[in-house]
């Protein structure tokens, strides 16, 4: 590829870039967009933009970059949560240290490269990019040590930012535990695998328990029941039955809503709410008697356990409790939010088999994919591509066809096949089995980054160089010779990669062509009411794994073939923009992992930074430079040791809580009195809704369309009204056989149907 | 080799094994060889054996034999603790597993390997062994079915196997728990890295810290005192002063006495006991001023902190402290035995660097033992010798040397270089800074076991088919391949060394060629008088490896070359008579790791099975039986999936204990009032004898001995003489600055030399 090719792949997408932002600041204030482009500013606020014509909506305005640059770290830790700032602290170390790079290797290495050979040099337009790379270097080369000493600089400042970074954000945790302090997930541990047993009920087996081995610190318990397959069917069967008892009583237009959508999508009209009542008023005026309706739920062996102090709690999830490591399984629960309930109800000792399956299944999926990935390759060599479809000769003689295949095509078409990655590796972590969303989502983002740097950088860098081999495993003692030889080849496709999915995905996030198209065919061809709202989570696992291996893909090029890293700079730079103004206008944050994203990118960067390595010992072999081979290798051992260091230093603060803060808040909420009232607040923290809950329908909505983006079937972000449930009284009789508290349950989310709803629309 | 050369080699083999036994048999009763054979016991029981000439003295029995297989598993865990239980266990299992693949194999695959081709058979004797191996097998052949199901049966009975003594060993574990229930490790947490105050001591900083946090549990603690170089160095001084005065004061013969003996051995004849005191009284009167003679203590960042309950002291053991991983940190200390002194003192924050470090190095140790390995394979070749020390043709042509060489020396030449290995791992593991005894061994434990599996099995068996290749490190994919083609090839070599270093081995533990030789040094060429006693605990690091590669060897050739299999079974007989009559006998067990040999066990088991279905995929595919190698691999997920499961279930309880057993015990305590009494015990359990002691000069020659087995230098087993030590009273103040529990140190090690020592052996 020229010169001329990269820059004009660099041409579109920035003038795609421009367009996409002017749209943006245009379409953002339109009121009509108002739901896509600040769902969560709306549920919060619950105000709404001017509806008039003016002339100021229709010119494109900066002010949304301002804005998103002024917001500091407490605004969008205190709107966004910790994940999100997580996220903000990656970007802001992949800027500084590629801007260091950038600066370093432009001015550095690039003319070392450009020069490297006695040639004659063509016009910078049509010559190579290769001739920038450190292919262009002669053998046996003086100057290798710049490249050497390039990598040593970016090595250590990348440690020591990590090392930084590492530090803030686990100071930050301790501070997200601290201010978070009335959380009632601090005083609650989940137990699973509680023994059967034939004379007692689970409820009672709990109790028994805890009063037995922690009487001084037990508080109450509460079982998680399972809803089984026959009562499914018959609240279903209710649900069709109210509903039609509803449209049979409001009188909706049917001719001109296709009669497809009414069960999917079922209009929920904001009048409808008015009139629901009735219906169940007549149901919760008899509870005892509904229950006879629905089949009695079945406990299942697991409870949310309530502690007095946070310590408490602590000190249960982390015991071993029983000589049976399968039975009385403890952990601190997930916030009541963040609960992935039909995943409480599997049994414990399944979980084993269900990692091992996922993993297997996932390893698999990686495998498969290689087949279009490799297709895709074939499209990048022309050659290949006239010999397999010959009638394709004369349009691909053309100059710009030529540029527009090699430079643009491949990377789109990988983009779209990639697009199917994130919810296959939803579903897969969706089947291991995790207790609550974030831990879902976390195990989506591991599966996704494994997939993307395996799929992305080693198949594309292993066979990218010989198209023939389907699986690119050779011998692994060759793998660094391979790598050495590919990486500044294949550095091309990597800077067009960097251009397309990079820039575009960036812009299509900040469009969020989803939503609008979405509202757009709501309004105009289902012309539905628009009282539905588009609320989604950040999809951590799709733009975490993004970022990474754009990192590690800045990393590996970095000494080689530098000319990647303006593009990459300009792309962390947009993304720092971009996601700020996403997070605090877009998207709501229903769960958080409390900042377990770092370790994640942590281990990633040092990962790319030993690559680069080791990359490099490959390439100065090759270049016949023992010395900078040589004096490479105990860099490899210091990032080595750094790691090691880290892992000791802060990785145990990521994976439980210390002592110290938790004994100090229990301390001060005793001196304070507080105690009390946040006990009284435990009980009702964790009531469960039953899966087949009749209620909701603002929330069903939701979580279809959540779950359609994360591509996962059934029960995800159905719970995320906590705030709307009212507290309940502290006496909760668990009685053995009927469940007094589910009773109370269902009467209570019959309740939430009569108070506003928190995240309806302003109309 | 010949069936013949192999006969050769067992027959001389047996006949040293049973010359060995019988000639143990008669020196085991010969009064003075007692220490060495039954050292144990006179340890314990202080009895000691008629010293009358008797010709029954001198006549071979079998006694010792039906005595150490009429020891109950009860009587073994009483006598020689739970490790030993485990290793009788490995024992029992290989035994057991090869047993019947003995019976499958010789009578089910022998058979069909050695009518596999169409060939005219010779007389057995003088046929090769290949013949008996799969290699003789058919390409396409309808029997390799037989060798798959062996496979099958082999794998899962060894699966069924493995999880019961899995569950029979944590039930062990449980038990020695609740049957130890006065051991004030149980109450007892070791802190380090105990953060440095200016304004404050460690002492009192433990003390803020654990009232603070732990106001309810907290009972006491205890600092460690680090003792400095100069400290060594003035006391050392003082202990020459003390020695000369006391040959000044006894007129010791000092014309027979070698001068270079007297410091290193020196003598410590039975009478100096009476002598000694009369200096030290002075010394002793004046404890104040004799600190002015040493420097003071140095106090450490580490400390011993008492708990109320056994579960307190869990609980502060397995929760991280505070938010700074590296301060704080907790485990439940090891037995007061057990401890490892000088590693106490090491600043926690150096450990993950020695880690690394030592990982690195026996890494290292590891591959540079390869080059007299290579060289040992080429002896296996007659042609290599003959060409490269052509003045040895002529003997080489002679038959019988032909088989010696080929079927015994090799091993002999291995096992000698294999000498050096456990001393060099022991040192890595020294310097890894575990901080008890047990921890050191089982780290050297695990590195000889990678040691010897790697440098035993990979590279006979990758480089023993091709000599020329040093390093047999060529591509993974095909080590499958090679390993299929080269297991068959090399069964003969591991038959010979089972046969070799096998029993031979056996034959030399029963023996204790080093003890009586040492005895015999001692009494005849120095002159020494015996009271000094030969104390060894048992060497599990050497040990366990030996058996562990043994069951390798046995899976891997089972269904390939199953001649190795009845010389097997003989070796694991042989040596569960032998070790149990060694643990009862010789060995004493100062201190025990609960158990945790068994998981090592079971992962190298679980390895050898992976190994051996993953061989014999490879064998069918190259004997071009797809079907059989497609049955196979659901064999290999089986293995994996039963493995993940015995993690789960059993692995756990070898990494902590189960809070419902410890707070039932507490409970019971409480119960039965003795709490208070345990309490009162903690104090005087975890006295720190400074190491510099000036005193047990009986210990010092018992810890050389058994550091020149182990090979590492220093401060290994001296602190073995808790019982010695008096009670201490409650009230153990911990003064600022100056230790005074240090000064009653003083006075009590002093005092230790009056009282008489419990392991001199009765004159």
């Amino acid at each position: 590829m020229k010169v001329g090719g990269l820059l004009t792949s660099a041409g579109i997408n920035i003038g795609l870039c421009v367009l996409f932002l002017s749209l943006y600041s245009i379409l953002r204030k339109q009121p009509q967009n108002v739901k896509v482009y600040f769902g969560r500013r709306i549920a919060e606020e619950n105000n709404r933009l001017r509806d008039a014509f003016i002339l100021e909506r229709f010119v494109p305005s900066p002010s949304w970059i301002v804005k998103s640059l002024r917001c500091t770290e407490d605004e969008l830790l205190a709107t966004a949560g910790l994940d999100a700032v997580v996220f903000n602290r990656i970007l802001v170390f992949s800027i500084r240290i590629f801007s260091l790079a950038t600066i370093l290797c432009v001015f550095g290495v690039l003319p070392l490269n450009y020069f490297g050979q006695d040639m004659d040099h063509v016009r910078i337009p049509s010559a190579s990019l290769e001739t920038f790379t450190i292919g262009n270097v002669q053998e046996r080369s003086r100057w290798l040590w710049v490249h050497c000493l390039v990598l040593y600089i970016i090595t250590i400042v990348a440690c020591v930012l990590l090392y930084l970074e590492y530090k803030h954000i686990a100071r930050l945790r301790l501070l997200h535990i601290s201010r978070t302090s009335s959380n009632p997930s601090h005083f609650t541990v989940l137990v699973r695998g509680i023994p059967k047993s034939r004379t007692e009920s689970f409820s009672r087996t709990v109790e028994n328990f805890f009063t037995k081995y922690h009487a001084s610190t037990y508080l109450s318990h509460q079982v998680v029941y399972k809803v089984g397959k026959v009562q499914k069917i018959v609240s279903g069967a209710k649900k069709v039955y109210r509903k039609f008892k509803h449209f049979k009583g409001t009188t909706v237009d049917q001719r001109c809503r296709p009669i497809a959508f009414q069960c999917c999508f079922c209009g929920a009209s904001s009048n409808s709410f008015q009139l629901l009542p009735s219906d169940f008023e007549q149901e919760g005026e008899t509870p005892v008697n509904g229950s006879s309706l629905s089949l009695p739920d079945e406990e299942c062996g697991s409870a949310f356990v309530f502690f007095k102090t946070r310590y408490a709690a602590l000190v249960v999830a982390e015991i071993l409790q029983t000589s049976n490591p399968m039975r009385w399984v403890t952990s601190l629960a997930p916030e009541r939010d963040d609960i992935y309930w039909s995943n409480l109800w599997l049994p414990y000792k399944q979980l084993w088999i269900r990692h091992t399956a996922t993993l297997l299944g996932s390893i698999i999926f990686m495998f498969l994919f290689l087949i279009p990935v490799t297709f895709i390759q074939g499209l990048t060599q022309l050659e290949q591509l006239q010999q397999r479809l010959p009638f394709l000769r004369g349009i691909l003689k053309k100059k710009y066809m030529t540029q527009l295949i090699t430079g643009y095509l491949p990377s789109v078409i990988l983009q779209i096949f990639l697009y199917t990655v994130p919810p296959t590796m939803m579903l897969f972590s969706t089947l291991e089995g995790p207790i609550s969303h974030s831990e879902r989502k976390k195990s989506a983002c591991c599966k996704v980054l494994y997939f993307t740097i395996w799929n992305v950088f080693f198949v594309n860098v292993l066979s990218g160089s010989a198209i023939s081999q389907v699986i690119a495993l050779s011998s692994p003692r060759d793998i660094p010779m391979q790598l050495a030889k590919a990486v500044p080849v294949q550095a091309t496709f990597f800077t067009t990669y960097v251009l397309t999915s990079g820039w575009a995905s960036l812009s299509s996030e900040l469009m969020q062509l989803f939503g609008l198209t979405w509202i757009f065919v709501r309004r105009y061809l289902l012309r539905m009411k628009e009282d539905s709202d588009l609320l989604y989570s950040f999809p951590y696992h799709t733009e975490v794994p993004k970022v990474l291996l754009f990192g590690l893909l800045g990393f590996t090029c970095s000494a080689l073939a530098p000319m990647i890293l303006p593009f990459l700079v300009l792309y962390f730079c947009l993304g720092y923009v971009i996601y700020r103004n996403q997070f605090l206008n877009v998207y709501c944050t229903k769960y958080d992992t409390g900042g377990l994203y770092w370790p994640i990118a942590h281990n990633t960067t040092i990962f790319s930074l030993i690559l680069t390595q080791v990359i490099c010992v490959g390439v100065f072999g090759l270049k016949k430079s023992p010395v900078a081979a040589g004096f490479t290798i105990p860099l490899i051992i210091f990032t080595l040791l750094f790691n090691q260091y880290c892992r000791k230093r802060h990785l145990p603060l990521f994976k439980t809580f210390p002592a110290q803060n938790l004994i100090d808040m229990d301390k001060e909420d005793h001196q304070s009195g507080r105690t009390e009232d946040l006990h009284q607040r435990l009980h009702s923290a964790y009531f469960q809704f039953p899966d087949t809950d009749d209620i909701p329908l603002e929330g069903v909505q939701t979580a279809g369309i959540d779950e359609d983006r994360s591509g996962t079937s059934g029960e995800s972000s159905r719970e995320e009204n906590k705030a709307d449930k009212p507290k309940s009284d502290l006496s909760h009789p668990t009685l053995d056989g009927l469940p007094v508290s589910r009773l109370r349950n269902a009467v209570r989310s019959l309740g939430s149907i009569w108070r506003p709803q928190k995240r309806e629309l302003p109309v």
